[in-house]
């Protein structure tokens, strides 16, 4: 009894790997992909998706009357995610969603819906498993450990600083520790901006140079001790064991889970 | 309402931090301590206490009819472990013991005393709240990341290898993990020991080199990504957090608990 | 007034980073290049090699012959590096050459030719310059600091323990530090292996995982301080750097160089 | 033949870490300290260096004249090193000088006085071997891949950010590399302060965090690749090993070297 499953955005770099992933997952079948071009034709007909003969469909609601589907998995853009969501849970199907740019009013209206209907889903902005175990941990290591500061490295193209996991995860610290302002009260800059950006009196870092791809550690310290939390990603098949988890979970779950972390035991 | 302690083996150096520790944590009252020797006398007598006004006791039991004690600090040594925690039972005392050195039937026969009493009970080998983490995350992140390698790094003065605590690491891991022996199948050492010390399929590494204290990292990898979990510690300090972290939880539990890691959520 | 460059071996991984390195250098000019098939086609007419318009010859004596050529990049075998350098010195262009298997005897006649033509030549077989920087530092602190030992970490599908580089490295350093066994003299091993691989009386550690690319540390002990020198790699364009400066540094000198860390102050 | 020394500023703490190392070197011998009192007693007489039978001396110049010294190492106060030096050469002592707060004008009046009586000085603000490697290899790896960052990191008590060891660090490689600003042109900083201090174009990252001593790392990118040289200091004796070398060292040379960096081959 595989669990059959529709990707949704199948030709964009997560999307291909989770082509690949679903197909050659044992207890896992890959009946269909929703995508926004190529209606009707066999997913093998279109370049890298060698041997891979499922239907495309451009209409998901078409697809979900077609075909008999357990969970859809969603790598297209923000635009589309909430839409997606719901078409899903009106043809009782659970979407597992790698999108961004949910508000809060999103999730708890489709929180609502989802239990209202008794199908699982799981929003998830990360699927690297490594990554949601870093701020899993940092959480529950701040508990203990309240003084901690992060660092986050990427290649030097990077537009943003801080990187968004370094700002969810100095978010998840927060949550849980007690409210300090760090470093002696007195200390000076004598370069603006060595002791970085400021979170809720936690420092961050950023180092963005070439050589680097996503690599973030978190450093917690305590009287003659430190912690460190550290994640190196070098490659986008690294969010493919997440994707794989997130499926096997939101068939468990009752409700709508936002972040891989609140799966991870 | 202070918590009221005694602490036991107070001249070694973990029992020195430890008083120190006590006498100077709100919410804490030492009320005498147990030694070898200088029973009468008052601890300020003895050199390195200076200021601390308690008595000696040489005698654990007397100690315990004298004064009304609600947790027993137990630093002494291996030798004394079970018979303290009998006399801290008996008594009506909750103690907390870092000596090491107890059977599985110690612990059998001492967890039965202490639910029949209704005292809790903790023995910790390791109070270092950063190590007993990163155990615990270890032992967490094995589930969803099975291949891992341990990297253990202390002075060159150390005898042993593996350290103990890279010993108890892996003992963690291998309880969650599913069993695999990791690396290529066909890999060939040209020198013999370069792949490290083989523990159910892991590997672990020793290094030992002046300027090191001790440290740890725990490296798991996965399909693009690692997630490494380190400690580093360089002061006998370091296990003072958690040794307060024990006093405190003792007193919530009913039954006895061996390692630091089952307290920690 | 370009440096004019022939590659041989355009279709192998690093020989396709080489072409296209030396297309998009200023002041590199690809005269030609060498393979051992295609020839008299335009390289251009080769998958992957899309509007690079150079002449590709079978034998290397005719392209000297028919091109004015100041470098040859040899990036084919072992069994044609002695062959092709000696093409090249008989027709006045200089070698570098990144393959291995030169024997001792290899590298004196080589040298011998080099000197008498007066025509500087580099063999190197390693190109990442951050690596060769590892290893000329590594050597130059064991003079100060001499115990040590190194780390390695690969991928987990490598066959051989310790990398090569290790090996390079730890010769490096066995070459200027005193002779001295590191560690407790009465050190013990719980685990066989666990103090990693010996040589010269330094310790070697291999680690091998997923996630893992090409990765060393070389870790020096002092009292109270640790000097640690690391390499990370994660990609093969990471030795075009080193190409190119062999290439700047072969038309500078007038011996044979094996090494590159020689070529750098 | 031992190389006979008096030290100044024995009270301080790199001062006694001095008085203990020549004590127990061969090959050196303490002939005499000179302190801002104790004038006459023996150093013996002072609490903390038991067993050291030498005399004190309050006036530097009589001490020079009642004893045949061949190096002064000097751990006093910015205020008197450049008095201390003069006096030493008056005397024919070559000196070894820990203090900071030389000016420029300073430097070369005593380079001159030094060369001029052909007797060798150094001048070091810092003695740790590790840290000064750390920063020779930093300069010398910043030719080859000049594009940087620091992170240094301290206990959390440290006053100014960033570290002077970091802004050694960077001056030294400003001195070589290509004047370059470094990350993506169009960054922007949601946490201001997140992408560091600028220091011509590089960026120093300064952390503070309890069981932290003094860390340094510098992290070079290039292509694929980054090497990182890393500095860990926990312990003051760490100087040491280098008021050492600086000893042997300045009896070889004619002039007056400042930085132990300038001393490491």
């Amino acid at each position: 009894m595989s669990v059959k499953i529709v990707v949704a955005g199948p030709r964009g770099n997560m999307g291909k790997e989770a082509v690949k992933m679903v197909s050659s997952t044992e207890g896992f079948q890959l009946v269909a992909v929703v995508d926004s071009r190529h209606e009707g034709m066999s997913l093998q007909e279109v370049e890298g998706f060698h041997g891979i003969d499922v239907p495309i469909y451009t209409d998901m609601q078409k697809c979900f009357e077609d075909k008999d589907v357990d969970v859809l998995i969603d790598l297209t853009a923000p635009a589309f995610g909430r839409k997606h969501m719901e078409t899903a849970f009106a043809n009782g199907v659970r979407p597992v969603v790698g999108t961004t740019g949910f508000t809060e009013t999103d999730i708890t209206e489709l929180r609502a819906i989802s239990e209202d209907k008794g199908l699982g889903a799981i929003i998830a902005p990360n699927f690297a498993i490594g990554a949601i175990l870093m701020m899993k941990f940092s959480q529950m290591a701040a508990k203990y450990m309240p003084d901690v500061e992060i660092i986050e490295r990427h290649h030097d193209r990077k537009l943003d600083a801080p990187s968004g996991t370094a700002l969810k995860t100095a978010q998840l610290i927060s949550e849980v520790r007690e409210q300090k302002k760090q470093g002696n009260p007195n200390e000076t800059e004598e370069l603006q901006g060595a002791r970085g950006g400021e979170f809720e009196g936690m420092r961050i870092h950023s180092v963005r140079l070439p050589g680097l791809v996503a690599h973030q550690e978190v450093i917690f310290g305590g009287v003659g001790q430190t912690l460190t939390i550290r994640h190196d990603s070098i490659d986008r098949t690294s969010f493919m064991p997440g994707v794989k988890l997130a499926v096997e979970s939101v068939l468990k779950i009752d409700t709508l889970v936002y972040g891989l972390e609140h799966i991870i035991e």
